[in-house]
């Protein structure tokens, strides 16, 4: 199926899961939607932190159309599921916007970790919480991120556990993915980044971690979600976690070299 | 001073001492020289095992000119020190190659990690044994080198201690040049590498690795030297240690992409 086409399908109300898997050739994005008067503080956030917020798109105010990450996306319609938060706290979870679009809303696309995993997994990187059927384990780290206007907090960051053969290959693989994370941050020791017990994330699944293997970490999307909900904005959207946006994007053209 | 004026000053005897940090933008070379009868088997065991013996030059039997490497480059006395082999044993040390040049010598320059080290103190990573003034920490260790002929052994490793960010960096930037050993083998538990205690390597010197850094192994071109040893040959040339040929191909011309 073409992302087009699968499009077409979840706003027709045909598909209301998790989109892990679907049209793997393709990029997924994160979202975030918020009111103009705190977009360009939200983008000015993403630009200071690209490794946990590569922006792979952001409308014009207004816009629901995406044109650079596909020809006919309607965001208020092509996501199977979306969380609306008011006053940082999460409000209604909706499966369309129309109703409540705004002119003044600014739409953020933000790269996901679906289309550098696809890019290990063909490499022949084993990823664990795949082959234990689990989502992926997530953290908050004590490790700051950079402040613009109300948005801060801390990073949080995914786990990946490998050989140490697959962790070299894996920072190669990644390195020529910025605008999905990019490289890992950090590998070794969870207390570093101030993860007291890998068998309890905050966000995601635990997943075995063999003696053998190196935690390894990268910069998550879920930072952008939890800025969002620390600044405590009277209005802001975002996907359902796992819901995301499928895009005509290949992730073989997200590739910097 | 450019690479041949160093050349000319070694063949002149004005310099017989180690070659770290002469001409630091040009790459260094280990050297083995060996008897046309067995050139074939150490060439299929340099192949074999791309990462400690990457081949920055062959030359043709009796040739002791490396035109790839340098215009007037005389091998047989433009390397500050020599080593003589004789049935595996260390027989001579020599300055000077004319004496006992044979016409079915074939000349082998193998890359070195003293180009990478340059790479990485450029992108301001810290290499400990440079910060201590002491050489790199070296291992034998248990991996099997491939065998060709006469050649084998254990591959042997140089590590590096680096915090984990270092670490991700060095990857990145070593990747870039597999003609000088490439990505790091290994990193992490040094166990899982035969590895049973860093503060004793069986070469070079130990270093201080810190409790918040992961010990970096890179492999090694000691492991060509070990495996010409151990094949016992009746006559085998080698540089001194660290006492290198200085080449005029750019460090930064070896980058793969």
């Amino acid at each position: 199926m073409t992302p087009q086409a699968f499009r077409h399908q979840v706003r027709q109300g045909g598909f209301r899961k998790p989109t892990a898997g679907v049209c793997g050739d393709y990029a997924q994005a994160n979202l975030a939607i918020l009111p103009q008067a705190q977009a360009a503080d939200f983008m000015r956030f993403c630009q200071l932190n690209p490794k946990p917020c590569p922006l792979l798109g952001v409308g014009e105010p207004g816009q629901w159309q995406m044109p650079m990450l596909g020809e006919d996306i309607d965001i208020r319609t092509d996501l199977p599921g979306y969380y609306v938060y008011r006053d940082g706290e999460r409000a209604e979870e909706r499966v369309d916007l129309r109703d409540i679009w705004q002119p003044d809303f600014v739409v953020f696309a933000i790269g996901c970790s679906f289309s550098f995993e696809q890019m290990l997994t063909q490499a022949g990187v084993p990823l664990r919480h795949i082959q234990e059927g689990r989502n992926v384990s997530m953290y908050r780290t004590n490790v700051p991120n950079g402040r613009a206007g109300p948005f801060g907090g801390d990073l949080v960051v995914s786990m990946r556990p490998m050989v140490s053969r697959d962790a070299i290959r894996s920072i190669q693989i990644t390195s020529r993915f910025p605008a999905v994370h990019g490289a890992p941050i950090h590998l070794g020791d969870p207390a570093l980044l101030g993860i007291a017990d890998l068998q309890a994330p905050d966000y995601g699944d635990a997943v075995t971690v063999h003696a053998d293997e190196l935690p390894v970490f990268w910069a998550c999307g879920v930072t952008p979600q939890e800025a969002l909900r620390s600044a405590k904005l009277p209005l802001a959207i975002t996907h359902k976690p796992g819901h995301m946006l499928v895009t005509d994007v290949l992730n073989s053209s997200l590739a910097a070299f």
